[in-house]
């Protein structure tokens, strides 16, 4: 039996794209000898629509686009995720077509941590049982499902195999492949998962479908960050199969933002990106993966000097645009601080330059920006990393500015290597300065990253305890961080989730992202 | 038996004034005779903590805040809600705590949907029980459950009266007390009931503790939008007791708002605010509200004509600070306005004056505020109404800025209703051209509202239909509204979901507020 792995790049809610690439794929596959063809978790709508699954309007186009699915695919079996609806009641189903007949399995642990927040939309299932293919009895598992009890009871009814199909988000710090073959391990039964690939807004899906033999052993795998179609013969299932690659966590976070970008501007009918340069290295590492993702001719670079600019910072922006041949403007903002300073002197009357004169030169460059974005219809990119959101070394309405985050989850420490791999990888477009150049803000003389924050490796070594980890500041301590500087630390953090309230969608590489789905309340004394 | 129903407003994750207020209510209520106090659910921590519950820290303060509010009150038994952990495993518990011996009840059906998101942090419950006190058989509920199949459960196990522990977001178009009337009635029971009064960020608790007798007549009531504390003698149950009063809506969600407000600033320990005033309605009615919730020395506000402005906006602004004997700056930006323009002239050479130029001019009064925020530390109060956040009609990192939005779920037609009701009762403060001139942006000659934008009646109506009422666009249209002006409204709604992402706190006062909750997402083809 042959069984076609289809990952696919699903838009949300764009029934007719989802539809037709659904059908090509099935009959694609069943064209190259497929006797089954496999789709991911929610596939005909895309995961995740979100609230778009109260609207009764988009269950209905779910159900329609599941109907036409049933028409055109009468001559192959498939396995597709769908929306079900029974009643007011909806769930996450797994639906088995067959020569127009329709048996399904539905998710029967729901899950809502982090990111997921399946409760808010689905019933679990209660119901269980095999499917009957061809003669060969298959456990059919939605999701993280086969991680957990369902699988359990599903194997005790003695399945030839697994087909798993799920919709994983993508994070550099977890594995959802070791631990597929850790349950084919554990039930000795061979796995085949097919999980979706592409990203929505901020969530990205790394796609890397996989078989597993019943010793855990790859057998097939599909691609990283791209769409693919693999057919497995379960006649596989016998061969010794390969252990598990790991690919390097620079390259895959650099492969994941490509995705990101690529997908949010494919999917948001955008073309055009702008972004502020400042000759430091966040700024210089989004403009080569947005040369990369979106090409040179797409991205428009602007440098905004004011008498706090080192002048290497001009120079190596320019010679960076220089290697990317990509466009630019350059606005001196000196003349627009000072007319800003006459504005505000009656109101600052008496009181010393400070924190709020800084600010304003960060917020002229972020309205500059967004004129040229409003003006040229270009979405600005915005350059804040992890490090800096985290403690609110940013300005809200400045800096902070932009359509999309690539870097606001990716540690300054990252972010180095980052620049690292692209040098080597995309040709050497960041001039060394850029990378060995101490980080400023350059908003006051002199100024350096360091006058304010703990140094990088530190910062993000704290940081990851907090964050990834979920470590109590004790616990952190206790790690060998000096304690003085963890409190400080965990105190700004705490103090400026104001900040990221109103942050743009942060594109999410690790497992504990910032975002609308991190919610910790502002009003809080904790 | 005498009951006292304690309705507090809590802080979250402040826990030396939680336990505090807790500690001292149940003394003063043993003083005035209660034989048991009753405090709102998740009382030790204040609802709702969010990811707070995955710090292992947080949880072990909540323990141990109830461990001290065991020993300090041996000589009176409570009821109050806190969370519980069993192992890995979170509960939202209702303690009844008596000499030292506790017993619980924890929350069975955990809702998800909208503002609530209980599946997150909480496993449900699938035990239950009464509890006796002093001879009472009492069905102690949580939340929602007494809406739902435990309170048939219960039911079944003859209880004397219902007792139930809530945190229960004010929105003006529900009412959670009419609900409760209907369980008392249905089961033949009294019930009481002691709901969180406060806000937290942008959620807001009316509180409007109550209690019904076994037909569903209140017999008691805390007050709305404010700390009470009744004594409830279970001889009222058998009085003939009152029918559920309705309150003017407009003046609930004033009371809302000034609650809203007032918490936010002081559980962030904030002393004043800062707005822009433009002279249009919207400034106006936060100016009016911030007044009379912050005091009028604390309220600065600064005025930031153009050219485009109108005579009448600068001295209708003025009349009104007279009137409100507020503090304010005049800061023309028509200077500013036009260096910005030198500063583009070259990277805008050739284009017309749009969209762009009218952003810059919103963008630099966003940041003047800021400015003036960052220097004195006045916090920056948003002035967009419903209407605007929900069809884009605002400019982001310009009038979107603000630390709280108090208008954001109020639509242009109530913050009509709501001017009304400040110059009825909190003086005549907002002059009357404010409130009959036409509405307008003032970004260029002779702009009105109305340019760009449906009447708001038919605006707002179209809306409440599509948010509050989750109506399809079919629906919407089949209740009388033009057919071409639905499809314009909600393609703007979908359309500009991606400035609403990036939009301050708002408080909710309805049953659908714009905020992190509702999340829709950005790149749908929906």
């Amino acid at each position: 039996m042959k069984i076609a792995l289809a990952q696919l790049n699903y838009h949300i809610g764009n029934f007719e794209a989802n539809v037709e690439k659904i059908i090509s794929t099935a009959r694609k596959s069943k064209e190259n000898g497929a006797d089954l063809v496999v789709f991911s978790e929610l596939a005909v709508c895309g995961y995740c629509p979100d609230d778009l699954f109260y609207r009764s309007d988009f269950i209905n186009d779910c159900n329609d686009a599941v109907e036409k699915i049933i028409a055109e695919c009468a001559d192959i079996p498939i396995i597709i995720g769908a929306p079900m609806s029974s009643g007011k009641r909806l769930f996450d189903a797994a639906l088995f077509i067959n020569k127009g007949v329709v048996k399904s399995q539905c998710k029967m642990v729901l899950p809502n941590t982090d990111v997921l927040n399946e409760h808010r939309y689905f019933e679990p299932s209660d119901k269980f049982d095999l499917i009957d293919v061809d003669g060969e009895k298959i456990a059919l598992v939605v999701g993280g499902d086969v991680l957990d009890y369902p699988m359990a009871m599903l194997a005790k009814l003695n399945p030839n195999f697994i087909v798993n199909i799920s919709a994983v988000p993508y994070s550099h710090d977890t594995s959802y492949q070791q631990k597929l073959s850790e349950v084919a391990l554990k039930y000795k039964l061979p796995l085949l998962n097919v999980n979706q690939v592409g990203a929505n807004t901020n969530m990205i899906y790394e796609g890397r479908s996989i078989a597993f033999n019943e010793n855990g052993k790859v057998i097939a795998e599909c691609k990283s960050f791209e769409e693919d179609l693999q057919i497995v013969d379960t006649d596989l299932f016998k061969s010794a199969g390969e252990e598990l690659r790991k690919f390097d966590t620079t390259e895959s976070i650099f492969n994941a933002i490509t995705l990101g970008l690529r997908d949010y501007f494919a999917k948001m009918n955008f073309k055009k990106a702008v972004l502020g340069l400042s000759g430091g290295i966040d700024s210089a590492v989004v403009l080569a993966l947005a040369v990369n993702a979106l090409g040179s001719e797409n991205v428009h670079s602007i440098l905004m000097p004011t008498c706090y600019s080192t002048s290497h910072s001009v120079d190596d922006s320019l010679e960076m645009l220089k290697r990317t041949k990509s466009s630019y403007n350059i606005i001196p903002i000196e003349d627009l601080r000072k007319q800003f300073g006459v504005a505000m002197s009656e109101a600052f009357e008496g009181t010393k330059p400070g924190l709020a004169e800084e600010n304003i030169q960060a917020r002229l460059r972020g309205s500059i920006l967004m004129a040229y974005s409003n003006k040229f219809g270009n979405i600005l990119l915005n350059t804040s990393n992890k490090s800096e959101e985290a403690v609110g070394y940013s300005t809200l309405y400045g800096d902070m500015c932009g359509s999309l985050s690539l870097l606001g989850d990716v540690y300054k420490t990252e972010v180095y290597r980052l620049a690292r791999y692209i040098n080597e990888h995309c040709g050497n477009i960041i001039p060394e300065n850029i990378i060995t150049k101490a980080p400023s803000a350059e908003l006051r003389p002199d100024q350096k990253d360091q006058d304010s924050l703990p140094p990088y490796d530190i910062l993000d070594g704290i940081l990851n305890c907090y964050l990834e980890n979920n470590m109590t500041a004790d616990e952190i301590k206790a790690k060998g961080f000096d304690a003085e500087t963890v409190d400080f630390v965990l105190k700004l953090v705490k103090r400026v989730e104001y900040k990221r309230f109103q942050a743009p969608p942060i594109l999410r590489v690790s497992s504990c992202a910032f975002g609308h789905s991190q919610s910790v309340p502002l009003v809080a004394r904790y």
